[in-house]
């Protein structure tokens, strides 16, 4: 049965030979590594959570391909029910580590590579399908997390890839063998690499007649020859390495990652092809991943949203403003902006369709409207709960402090709040939305709520595209009589 | 067969007495008064789109209580899909009308009586369930537009219906007959009343136990021995009234209007009575009424929008502005606006489920999200148009000036944009434009964007109400390690 | 003594044979034509209160030219506390009139076209000044009010004025005399024309060398031969012609207006002409007269601003909401939107300084700033007045209807909000509310706000070449360490 | 003569005995510790840019106790050019250190006690305003920063003072005596505490009959017996411990602090005291201290954003994005945000007027209206800025790793942008939007924001109370023509 339990999970991790630096050093064992541990335990919770009787269809599904139980992470839509399922089950995620869970792009990258490989084979008879559609039945028996590699580093933003004075910049051919290619390069922001089985590559942009060396999509195992990553800081990181640290993370058992991860010279053999110089379909992966990867924030950023409204109701619960009408008030506009980010998911979802491959995709214009939405909601989210946390969650002492037998007692009595409630809760609570609002989480909750699955400007283009001001205009014409 | 063609519909219309005053006088023939029939024609799309082929299944589908084909407007939904596709008809009426089409109210007040009469009659052992059913079956067979009134005026805000100093300030009954019932009062803010057959009233607010003369629901004739309405002013009204005008109107065709409907002691047969004295329901139809209302906006307005995004982009073909890059940004950042209100209207009724009756309502929480932000982002939308309109929209002359021998070349010359663009059309966006943000169908896209359905405070509380805090405290306190 | 009263205003004007067209015809008395009236009463407002002894110093001071006292609006400012007093006398008379009092454009165009023509006759030799001088001195002596002219037509947005099909879409010289020059073309959206005594003509945009004919500046009375008008329309502006109306008007007093005013053809003579070809400050004249309006906008605008929010606070006085916390914070936000405003127009006049002429200008900057936001936040406080006041503000019936002896006792008696306030009272301040963002004056304190003085892109523009972005890049070099 | 230089002000710190705790250990020179020094470099570029010729008069003025030329931040507004400066004075300082530079406080302390002590003495023949002065001649003649200390920790917010458990939760007197007071409490949020030679506290809030022992002011050396500080945990602080840690810092020169100061009995001369149970006047003390703190934000956080703005532009020029369109149009918004406030911080200082005392205070509404924009408009130039950056800013990997010879150089070849700017310097602009946004300035330029000088509702509510509601109404009322 292709489904693993968490500690299945975690050991499968320990037997690869993943090469991640961090620091400026090679780590013997990321699994393990009190930095990289939380970011693991966050895509662990994806195993726990489909091991539960109560998640039964929503954790995981039955496979199109296989007919066999899946976690849906591994899933090909086969339905509109299943795109929304995708919605709520990232919720749920996001609900219950109140963070990034990494495991999605993955789930993304497969729906696209698999409707577009479809298309390719149609037009150009290449067999780009059949390989893929066995690589997922591989992915799914195995349980496995994939890494969904797309963005280049992409170097001077105003010149094409063929153009970059360094053309390793966006990632390429560098050699054609009868058995495989060999690729170079680099992925940046890589999400949940290191917690990763495998990496699925697709390429950054839509392409031109030039870039044929770079219209390339491939998989290959994470320990693959001749790739390595650099593991990303984040905002307040070594937190994680404090000694005795537990309090002042926050969140002390979850978290999330992005990597800087390298192909240096990478040999792909032909099975795990997908995609190889056919430019012309370069543009239509990306737009279709992007797509999905839109869709799904409408569910995991709304998760987080969900523990920080929580968070913030508890702050004005232990310091005795919860009775005040603006605090209300804010909560209710959080609940408002939050509700309005998983409308969007739901209905990008409900309003999806079949593609030529038989699988479902998202309605791309109320997809990037969603995503649009969660570059500006989960800012004002988080100015609203700074709001209600108060100033204490910048200026509290350490956790170090408040356990100090001497110093301790001090904070004790000066920070509490309603006189029921043990200080140290509050501290907590404060350290929560610190976590989520400034913290590693913020790194989750807002810069990759901005530029995850693409920057807002890449959303308004895909909006202009897909907006149908034509038919706008006619109808404009009709009403006020105007006949050209 | 129930369907009407739109002569049929006018026709029935003019068989009715109704009493209507207009300007302190009683018109003799609503149908074709000129500030009046252009609301008529927006009703009379809901049947004329009904009768085309490329709309059956979204415009028509069959009863549930009846099987026969039915007009959705006059549809108990029994499914998801027909609460989705009720928003996608009043998204499409919208667009071809770019005004208030008045037959939703009618509608939602039938699916908010019909599970909560179920539900009366399930506690309290009455027939109302019975009666209203039959009563429904008589609408659809006669395909009727129905007034569903609800709002009281209320008087003082501060009291309870029981604790003003006129009791009439809230529709009460004043006689109890073995046949029936009195009643008097009035309903405000009544929207297509002119254009109806029959009035459908409910209860404006949740009751208490001193309130039972006021928990009343029930259906009579429009043109009832004791009903009249007093016409509501719209902005610019009276520019359909102005000889030869058309061009001015904005939209010559198509508009909406409310009247103060007032009951002058006017006998209710027992036939015909939905809800009597059962205080505690009060809430209920009305949380549930207001929650389809609710909904309706996300289509509807959405709808206009469509015409009003499309009318700029209109006028900036028109002037030559349209390639101007911040002239693209404001058109996208208006299709997105309008785009999440729709997201929303389609998320609540994808999220809808079975009420006790077997018709379908919608997700409370987000229905009450989706109207807030109805009371927010058109106003967005109108003063983004606005911006690409220019100031040419309120400063340019009259269509009499126009067509004047002497002065309209003028006019014809120096207001000229794009030079291949007859003036004349150039001024026709505008005015539609105006009509929009400004004059009568404003009063629609914007005032009753914040008010119908429930001013904006009214969602807050039901937001507070269903956002579920609890849970989320819980996920907050979860994740923070924090015991109690 | 240079100061008019209100009726010597008004007589001067009856002298003048100005010829304005409204609805096609060739109107014979402008002065007491009931709908331009209104805008009369406003311009009329500004010599009413230079009259009273508390407004001594802020509506009049002494002339820097003269000695003598003046009006303000026909002042040359001298210092930043001139530029200070300008923007309170604006406010002042915004809230005496709650509408657009015309007299600014004038003021702001005297102080433009003083500063630079100083500057061309540096550069050039020429003697603009002293004659500009000869000419503000009249005005003074007369206390005149001068319409100021600067937006063309424009034609099609995409090209330059030499560009034009049609030549005369941007007004210029046709014909070069000895003593004096022809010029043909029109003028759009003038504001108070109809009200003026003369009109100051300014160019519209920065030219080239190719603009020679079209960089013009002069001025001349408004009856001269060949100069026409054609009144603008605005939204409910014929409800000033409804017999006996004054409730439905909301402000039956004052108003504002916008004429297209057409050149045909008209001679003027040398001492009348400030710009002649020097196309070079045509683009300094055009900053200049802006920069100063748009830091008219944060008094004018600000005052009306003041009727609009005393207005909602009233409305929910008359239906017993005030007391609600909602309602209250919706109030707050209003003042706090508008105060910003004022803030912006008061900064601007602060940091001025003086131009090589010696009258003083604002920060350009700050002016530019101040506008911006006058696009922005009259429409929310519009939005939240419309919140407060309720649906019932676009619903209720005329004036016609309320004082009708049989249908007037019924909505006495149902529009009633608090028990002790007449009904009356109660619609007459709905209807203000309806004036200032519907009707006649929503076109000043709406429309008008967006693109009077510029529209909102034209500020961004100068915000991207004042924000002094290279310093600040400078500054962040510095901190971040970077060397290049 | 009383300015101090640099080097005078560090070593004067270091001649104190002054009590820090820090992760739970009592730090022994606080001066040369790597986690408080930067926040002491703030602090020491007041006295460096008093020492410069180019900021005289504006960094420096002529004290209106002694006639001699003083640090402004000592000084005594005696005028609104002093208020206007002191703005000034402020975006300079921001500017210069991108964080918090704490002084000012200490000055806003000075103004409030100095005018509310006169008006005390006034009302009671106390001699309160007598021994401010000598003391603030004193502060004058040394040259010294004193930290303003108003926020007690609170307790439960929904109880008074005197109802707290823990009556310590205000500080309050615990013993009276001949020649002084003793005191018990504590002040939470202590900006710059660590930085002082003085703290002058004042009480939180207004207070009534039953507060007496609560509304006290007084001023003592920052190492009195009894008093002891605990250092608050900031964003990121301990990367100023990572070794060999500069980019990674984002800031390294600069910072802020602020700590939880406990009074543990601490005896106060009566010299230095300067309000002693006269309750009625601890709400004007207050009022006032928040008034110019309010003001202060609109100087300091402008300069801050001045940074900001700058380090987002260079960010697009190193990346290639700067001719964008839509990135052009973000720095026009960021600009125009910044320069709002900044109009509120000058408007509010322009409108100041003078008090009893003679010294001047600002506008109170104004000053409240700028606050509340700065609880706004940072965030949003923050989400901008974020925007701009990219993701890279927190993705990218450790400066250990760039500087690492094996790692370095993949991160050098992939992270390159516009390839003729060093990889290391796109870090560096990155790592010091990160600190701005989410690392330990974002504390300052965000939170802090929030919530210093009072959280945004304290400003809504002086907001109503200073918004003349009343004159409003009547403005409304006299258009409406209403008469009651």
């Amino acid at each position: 049965m292709p489904l693993m339990t968490r500690e299945e999970y975690i050991d499968s991790l320990r037997n690869l030979k993943q090469k991640v630096y961090l620091f400026g050093e090679l780590i013997e064992n990321p699994v393990d590594h009190p930095m990289i541990r939380p970011s693991l335990n966050s895509v662990a919770m994806t195993y726990e959570l489909a091991q539960k009787n109560e998640y039964e269809g929503l954790m995981t599904t039955t496979s199109s391909l296989t007919g066999k139980v899946v976690n849906r992470f591994c899933h090909i839509h086969k339905s509109n029910d299943d795109l929304i399922n995708k919605v709520k089950m990232q919720r749920l995620c996001g609900q219950n580590t109140g963070a990034c869970f990494q495991r999605c792009v993955g789930m993304d990258a497969f729906n696209a590579v698999y409707s577009t490989t479809f298309e390719i084979d149609e037009a150009h008879g290449t067999d780009y399908h059949k390989k893929f559609k066995k690589y997922m039945e591989y992915v799914q028996e195995k349980d496995l997390v994939v890494d969904g590699a797309m963005t280049d580093p992409k170097g001077d933003r105003s010149l094409a890839p063929s153009k970059q004075k360094d053309l390793d910049l966006f990632l390429r051919v560098v050699e054609r063998r009868e058995d495989g290619i060999v690729v170079r390069g680099a992925k940046a922001h890589q999400t949940g690499m290191v917690n990763s089985h495998e990496i699925l590559v697709m390429p950054t942009i839509a392409m031109g007649p030039d870039d044929k060396d770079f219209a390339i999509a491939f998989a290959v195992p994470v320990d693959a020859e001749g790739i390595f990553s650099i593991y990303g800081r984040q905002s307040c990181d070594t937190r994680k390495l404090e000694e005795g640290a537990e309090i002042d993370l926050g969140n002390s058992t979850f978290g999330g990652h992005e990597t800087l991860t390298i192909f240096e010279d990478v040999f792909v053999p032909n099975e795990r092809i997908f995609l190889n110089g056919e430019v012309e379909f370069s543009g239509m992966l990306v737009e279709r991943f992007a797509g999905y990867h839109r869709q799904s924030y409408g569910g995991c950023k709304v998760g987080v949203g969900d523990v920080l409204i929580g968070a913030s109701a508890v702050a004005a619960d232990y310091n005795g403003a919860n009775k005040a009408s603006h605090i209300k008030d804010k909560l209710i506009e959080m609940i408002h902006l939050n509700e309005t980010l998983y409308s969007c998911g739901i209905a990008c979802s409900c309003e999806g369709s079949a593609t030529k491959s038989g699988n479902y995709q998202i309605d791309l214009l109320l997809a990037n409207v969603c995503k649009q939405n969660i570059t500006r909601f989960p800012y004002e989210i988080a100015r609203l709960a700074e709001d209600i946390a108060g100033g204490l969650m910048v200026t509290m002492p350490s956790e170090k402090d408040l356990k100090d037998p001497k110093i301790g007692p001090y904070i004790e009595k000066y920070l509490k709040g309603v006189a029921s409630v043990p200080t140290e809760n509050r501290l907590r609570i404060l350290r929560l939305i610190e976590n989520l609002t400034l913290g590693s989480a913020a790194v989750g909750y807002r810069t990759e709520s901005m530029h995850g699955a693409g920057s807002p400007q890449a959303q308004r283009i895909m909006i202009w595209r897909q907006g149908n001001l034509d038919k706008k205009k006619k109808l404009a014409k009709a009403i006020a009589k105007i006949k050209e």
